[in-house]
């Protein structure tokens, strides 16, 4: 259908509401998985809401897995090398303190990097653009003027239960006003995400038909349109939690300081003037978050007058916290104020078929780094469930799995955020017996600390139909109540886990350099694993040179190719690895064993157009170039024997057994797929 | 000036003729320095000649310094592994031999990859719209008809001393002929290089003007226009060498074998059918070259009747090669047969005014994978000296450097082909008794003697106004003729020469990880030679905290400052890094030394629009992420003292001294340079 030419009654499969990262990324995953998909967002093209730019080392993972890291990478500015923190010493002047990683190396391919957000939601846009051979464009300029769920229908996988009205805004109403003649007022600002002429284009011809209403019929809804978010209130949900905080001042700048540790992520706690962070970003731009302890705050409300707020204001704070250093400016590139307190939504969903994502459902400060990428790994988790669902493969149950897997991230977010909160908004401590004070080291120690939720890595989703562990396990888990369909206890569970120890069920799949069978190339195990909407089995066929282990390997193939099971079910005509691609590690030398004569053809099946799958069968052995991955070791699998992992296809390890535990493996897909009779 | 709106007469810098590799190369670097050019083809987008597809280390480092290599490592085809070599075993049948390793680790970031020249030229194309800011696009169905030189103007830089008549052609005058109801005749084809809008619309209002004339009075004129150059034609000048080879048959197609190679670079000798070679591509295809012995060549002139050649014949002698292996397909990207000498022009240029380049001076078969990466290399050496010299920054004496520097590639380009022409065309020897056979051993030996030419990496320029060496280092020279402006005696060299022995002069510079001083992100040192017609000074300050050390760095810095030195001669009222950027290399920890206060302003300038020059400060110590890039040892510098390097914009050593060398550094730019009063 011409994303133009809607009637005034249509019908979608998924409508997306927000077009800021977290609704980008859903329609990201329509794109990839061909859902019919519309997204629309009532500002237009040249101004949207809030400017993060931090991206953690999981949210690249991601971008990878999307095809588009590689722009990321070479335009963002990575934190790769220290925090610094500095403090008054004992005369009260700041001195620059010692210097540390940033991220601990080994974690992953990716650092902690700072890119505008306008530039990620350009590098969505070309891409959706391109995976959707140009059927999903954002419509700008739209806004939802009411949505109803048919709840007598929401069982029905046929029917389209949600009716969302639309309206088309003209250009007055789809700007955001500028409150106080500038931008800070609620974070709005003029962007410097740059139209595409065809963008451009469609947003006249919708300001052309302003006033016109239209009526979409939708199988499900996902609200990603902000802290405020329309979608929440016309749910009646509400946002829990502690509403305020200090109050902050942001901007973007060119500075000319003596400050040393200026191109370094730096905090800085004066002994009287607040604290200051200092982040660096591409163009030699820095961010400075700067504390506003002049401002007066209402008795009442707790609230700052921030139509009092300037930039002079704000860096006048600046420079009072970093003296004795001086800083100056003559290019600011942008700034605003904000006063944000911790706080996460009631409900992610009504029914399985409106969800709410982003900061829809959780707000805090940007002073960890964290909104952009929490809020896209939010629509990380849930797009391909309902791309799965919408495309009769996977079970509409497990759209239940979103809420209890997504909530629990944002509260851990919301408790970190709070914490650090706290400490860099504090003084700092004068000497031993100040109980008010705050210990610089302390603020450090909750930032190495809380690295691996800053990365991205901390993430480990609870038992569920989507992830095989025992309830028991249930310390990282989603609170209960969700359905899981390997009855696995406790003691089996554990005996599975310790064949890859690397390899922790509930979390990422941690990537390895490995070989290409057939050609010899390295290539990171990750960036196989690419968001096309696949399940994975990474068969590690351990030694493929011993007869017995052979036996083995050609045993399961027998059995995963076998018609009455569920590979060859959940596939149809449809070719063998179009629902679940089997990836092969193995451990002998590369040399010693030919891709034909020693793996199964299941392990790399065979098309007239494409001929054999090359690329699906891999060794974990020394490289010309690049080293030793060593991932048997990594991922703590005997070498002899191998093992089985099923990993989701938004790269989540779900599965881990022997060679020989088929039927497990089967009721793992019995529980979350639909197969054929 | 509109590059569609020309008048029937106009004025141009750079007439580029011919918009292959070569062609796009010369226009490349007008685009990134900013010069008035423009470049024509006579065919139109959709078709073009020759399909090469090989990119070397070399090439690639090239599209790094262009911007543009992360596309290319997106879509290539590495062939990053092995060389395989088969041969007869004593009954005569085919065995797989050893595989060894295809380029040595360590000669570059780069490895040998394929990918389709199609897609070359769209990078570049991409490229130079960008950097020209849209002012050069290639302008196609355009065909040169008249070259005049007015001699008398040849030494006027304000003249325009080259007069091209050019005409616009139809459509059907600018569609290559298809031969023989099929497209090998003169390997021309239907290509994958897909057009934009704007491309596609530029060349209709062509055709709408078709037949029109237009005299174009330029400067400088480039003939990239192949093998059967009308430029080369014109001025009268020939390729000189044996005219013809073997015929071979080229297929590139999706194999269905039980060939165990197929993934890898193999080469293969059959006892009685002659030779194949396999060069693994992208998107599964294979390209297989195959020796055509059953073909007649005719007595007299030793041409084969190519219009008897079909892919069918030509796949019957890949499938009598390689016996007792089965191969078949379904899919055929392209097919083609060539039949080509080893031939070099007798001359490169006619008053430095008109330069030829590429297939235009040198044709030879495709074994090596050459033809594209000499043909871009050629302009890669020639586009930076017209720009400078157009910009009035450069002597016109340099260009003078292109035929001596290139000529010499040329023919060892020729030498290398036809050794191993001969080696590929020729049976494998039966017995040591055999004297007219190869023995496959010799041609692995071959291919492993040439790597470094085959990297692009043995370049070795001789002795010029651009190349500080002196004229008896002539074992890699120019042949004599060349004027030198330092006037350096071969013991003075030596001595210098050895204060980086891993740089040598008038080799590439290689690269070696470094860390950025002010923020500690690791970069490839190369990666901050871009190509935007800058000479660099790489100063290896040494160990900064010796305060001797650091007294000669302030001292070099004090005389590159001073006004009445070089550097602020040819800059004036530009800033002090337009047109010779500093880039500083110290061996001290990161950690001990401060950007701002321990090194002169000059070696990180600063301006108000972006503040410092953080990003021109590196040093040589251990990174967090990426471990020791050790540069000192690896360029072979005294750590404690250092040394100062000179490169050329094309990333060429030109010049290497002591840091209390300046005497001589300033003679180097006085002898190619422009200096102001």
């Amino acid at each position: 259908m011409d994303i133009d030419g809607h009637d005034s009654e249509s019908s979608v499969d998924v409508l997306i509401i927000g077009a800021g990262p977290a609704g980008l990324m859903a329609a990201a995953w329509m794109a990839h998985c061909g859902v019919h998909a519309r997204i629309i967002d009532k500002r237009n093209a040249k101004v949207f809401c809030g400017q993060a730019d931090g991206l953690n080392p999981r949210s690249q993972e991601i971008f990878e897995s999307f095809g588009f890291v590689d722009r990321f990478r070479k335009e963002a500015y990575y934190l790769n090398e220290v925090w610094a923190t500095s403090s008054p010493d004992e005369n009260g002047v700041i001195r620059r303190g010692e210097r540390t990683p940033d991220t601990p190396p080994g974690l992953s391919r990716f650092m902690h990097a700072t890119l505008h957000q306008g530039r990620i939601e350009r590098f969505f846009l070309d891409n959706i653009k391109k995976y959707s051979k140009d059927t999903i464009q954002v419509e700008r300029g739209v806004m939802p003027e009411s949505l109803a769920i048919e709840e007598t229908k929401v069982h029905d996988q046929t029917a389209y239960p949600v009716t969302v009205k639309l309206r088309r805004l003209n250009e007055e109403e789809s700007t955001p006003k500028q409150h106080g003649g500038a931008q800070f007022a609620d974070g709005l600002f003029r962007s410097n995400l740059f139209g595409e002429a065809d963008e451009d284009a469609l947003l006249q011809r919708s300001y052309e038909r302003a006033g016109e209403s239209e009526t979409v019929h939708a199988k499900y809804v996902i609200g990603c349109d902000g802290a405020r978010s329309w979608t929440r209130n016309v749910l009646g949900f509400e946002l829990q939690g502690e509403s305020i905080d200090a109050i902050w001042g942001v901007m973007d700048i060119v500075p000319f300081t003596d400050f040393p540790g200026i191109r370094e992520r730096s905090m800085i706690q004066s002994a009287e003037y607040g604290s200051l962070m200092v982040i660096p970003r591409e163009n030699n731009l820095v961010r400075l978050y700067i504390q506003l302890i002049e401002v007066k705050l209402d008795a009442t409300t707790g609230r700052a007058d921030k139509s009092k707020i300037t930039p002079e204001s704000i860096f006048d704070a600046a420079k009072k916290i970093l003296q004795p250093y001086k800083i100056e400016y003559d290019v600011c590139d942008w700034w605003t104020a904000y006063q944000i307190g911790q706080r996460v939504g009631t409900h992610f969903q009504a029914h399985d078929r409106v969800f709410l994502a982003g900061d829809a459902v959780h707000t805090h400060s940007p002073k960890a780094g964290q909104g952009m990428n929490v809020s896209m790994q939010d629509c990380y988790n849930l797009g391909w469930k309902l791309a799965l669902v919408i495309k009769g493969i996977a079970q509409p149950s497990i759209l239940s799995t979103y809420e209890a897997e997504r909530r629990r991230v944002a509260q851990e977010l919301i408790a970190i955020d709070h914490r650090l909160s706290r400490q860099i908004s504090g003084k700092p401590v004068k000497d031993s017996a100040d109980p008010t004070g705050i210990n610089p080291d302390d603020f450090k120690k909750s930032m190495i600390e809380g690295h691996l939720f800053f990365q991205g890595l901390s993430i480990n989703y609870g038992p569920s139909s989507l992830i095989a562990k025992p309830s028991e396990a249930d310390e990282h888990g989603n609170g209960g109540g969700i359905a899981q369909s390997t009855k696995i206890n406790a003691e089996t569970f554990a005996k599975r886990q310790a064949l890859a120890t690397g390899l922790p069920v509930g979390m990422r799949f941690n990537s390895c350099k490995v070989l290409d069978q057939s050609d010899g190339r390295i290539w990171h195990l990750q960036e196989k694993l690419k968001s096309d909407g696949r399940f994975r089995i990474v068969l590690f066929a351990g030694n493929i040179l011993d007869p017995a282990q052979k036996q083995r390997v050609e045993h399961l193939c027998t059995q995963l190719d076998a018609p009455s099971n569920f590979l060859r079910r959940i596939t149809g005509t449809g070719s063998i690895d179009s629902i679940v691609e089997i990836l092969t590690i193995h451990s002998a030398k590369r040399h010693s064993v030919e891709l034909l004569r020693d793996f199964p053809d299941i392990l790399h099946p065979f098309s007239r157009q494409t001929g054999w799958g090359y690329h699906q069968v891999y060794c974990d052995d020394v490289s010309v170039y690049e080293g030793f991955g060593d991932a048997y070791v990594s991922y703590g699998v005997d070498k002899d024997r191998g093992c089985v992992v099923v990993v989701r296809p938004d790269q989540i390890v779900a599965w881990v057994g022997e060679l020989d535990d088929f039927d497990d493996l089967q009721s793992y897909f019995q529980g979350c797929l639909l197969l054929s009779d």
